[in-house]
């Protein structure tokens, strides 16, 4: 299917007045449509605009309110536990990383739980936010079960991702933004629009058995009828899977356990009725480099690092060695400067969204 | 070739004497030989007392030295920078995570850098170190390069360890203790001496192509001649291998370049003929978990999460699903019953020095 180009604030704009329209206060859709539209603009089309129809469907049936407001639990100079209040997940992500940063600018360091709240999007939207102020930031969530762990045939885990970013000085920031399955759901969709057999180790069958076949895999994910995708490393322990499914669990203790949300498989509300909310839950850091170091000589030595890691010598074949964070910054600017693909289906649904909504569709 | 069994108390007094002899004070030399014989005791024989010969070599040479005591470079009531002073690691690194420790007990959290140290064995010492104060503990480490960033095909990341730890109730406590590379280099030493080909993905050769010719490998390692050993997720981005070298240089940022130690390429005094020290960097943390949920709630949850992802469906094939540091914590209990093996070789290597030194030989 042809993508297309759109004006990413034109559509920002539309994404917000969808929420405004459902009863999302002005800034809560703000930060929700920006979020979204910057997870397209870094290439990251799985979390952008062709996920509003689910926040859309979740408003509209009740699980997720909109109009909350954060609430704090705890609190101490250098931490927080945040209730999210059952609402959008950027809004109360924004709240937590926010007070995150300004603890770790009073007191060195800040750490913020979030429970009860939903999916907030790219986790290094919220990292990325400590780049101006000079501090490492890091954000995790947990997220529906759609990983096995090792040995396991069962999806009890989420793709549970990491992202931790630091500021460097000529270069562009380090910015590690990943799930911790070795593909993340997004990915088995390309796949099965194109038709294509899934590299074996990325996924298990109902069996726990290593497959290619894509629309199973699928099927079964939809229907929590077994198996699903595996953690990062592939099946068994010979490529180091465990690994992988250490770290998933490890996000998802600090999200899911340390803040009091949902872990593993409560994660999803379709698996118990009784269930109203996801209790989705999230972790946020920040942390002062001056603490440790001058913030100009860490910035000085990162950029050499950077420098070095680009110019090594490339594996035959290879062109570049990435930087991480460095493709995406790149997808960034391309398309703030040539518009913005969206696949024609999203850029459908939200024609009659608009349509529905009696809102003016200019996103173009 | 056959194991020795030996007592486990007896081969740490041991190694505690040969330290002494060297000039290291009694207390540094205890925490040293108990690190190393941990190690042996959680099946982890690569970081066991077979490196105890290196240890030895780095005193002898002055690029270790004994008697040094740590330094404090900048404090917060949070936050700490500390030198190792080019002394042993173990001590180094049992000041920096005491010191977290104190400083999440007094205020929430701690995090402490080290520079200037050296090897410090297995991560997991430091960070188990935080769950008797029922605290969450977080070690790393930089170390010498091995590694090959994804499409590189030069030698300039470290495996890089991390090892995050929570306690539990009624189950062991979870350790996630792992080197971001899919295999540490003993694992490759192990295939060399079975005469085994290394699984493709394990590492690759000096043009950066994946291979299995383990010898090789080895020899380019010894000789930084290319090649090394691949990250997590193994060559290329297909299975995320993007994702592992991504963790090494998180790894790396935190130890090496937060705490003003080296980095990458040059934690390797080999390399650079003027370089004196190894200037490792360490960084350990300690989360006080009451801050955010009370913590007995936490281990209840975490002992259902454990319970659950051991009763999971198994794989076809498979019969445990097991938890992070699961195993160790089964070795350990075997081995101080049953007697700890330890290799012939480098039972008679410690044979041999101990003579050499003076020293009564007793262990079994």
């Amino acid at each position: 299917m042809a993508d297309v180009t759109v004006n990413d604030e034109k559509l920002s704009k539309l994404c917000t007045q969808v929420f405004v329209n459902l009863g999302v206060p002005q800034a809560d859709a703000e930060v929700t449509s920006d979020n979204l539209v910057q997870a397209d603009l870094r290439a990251i089309p799985s979390h952008g605009v062709a996920r509003l129809m689910r926040y859309v469907n979740g408003i509209k049936n009740g699980k997720i309110l909109p109009g909350v407001e954060p609430k704090i639990l705890k609190e101490t100079p250098c931490t927080a536990a945040i209730s999210g209040e059952n609402g959008l997940g950027q809004p109360a992500g924004l709240f937590g990383m926010k007070l995150a940063i300004k603890k770790a600018k009073d007191s060195g360091v800040g750490f913020v739980t979030v429970c009860n709240s939903n999916h907030y999007g790219i986790a290094g939207y919220y990292s990325m936010m400590a780049i101006k102020e000079n501090l490492c930031g890091i954000s995790m969530t947990n997220s529906a079960p759609l990983g096995v762990p090792t040995f396991s045939r069962d999806m009890i885990i989420g793709t549970n991702p990491i992202s931790v970013v630091f500021p460097a000085g000529k270069e562009r920031p380090w910015v590690l933004d990943m799930a911790t399955t070795v593909v993340p759901r997004g990915k088995l969709e390309v796949y099965e629009r194109l038709g294509k057999p899934l590299p074996l180790g990325w996924a298990v069958d109902e069996k726990g058995i290593p497959t290619a076949d894509t629309k199973k895999v699928l099927d079964n994910m939809t229907k929590a009828a077994g198996g699903g995708v595996l953690p990062l490393g592939g099946a068994g322990e010979e490529f180091s899977g465990h690994k992988g499914y250490g770290m998933s669990v490890l996000v998802d203790i600090f999200s899911g356990i340390l803040s009091g949300a949902c872990y593993g498989p409560y994660v999803d509300t379709k698996r118990d009725p009784s269930q109203k909310f996801s209790n989705v839950g999230h972790f946020f850091g920040a942390i002062n480099i001056d603490n440790f170091i001058p913030v100009d000589r860490f910035k000085t030595t990162l950029d050499r690092m950077i420098t070095e890691l680009k110019s090594s010598n490339k594996a035959e074949g290879e062109k570049r060695v990435f930087i991480h964070g460095e493709k995406e910054f790149e997808k960034w600017e391309y398309y703030k400067k040539n518009g913005l693909p969206l696949e024609e289906k999203v850029y459908t649904q939200l024609e009659k969204l608009s349509s529905e909504m009696n809102i003016k569709f200019d996103i173009k």
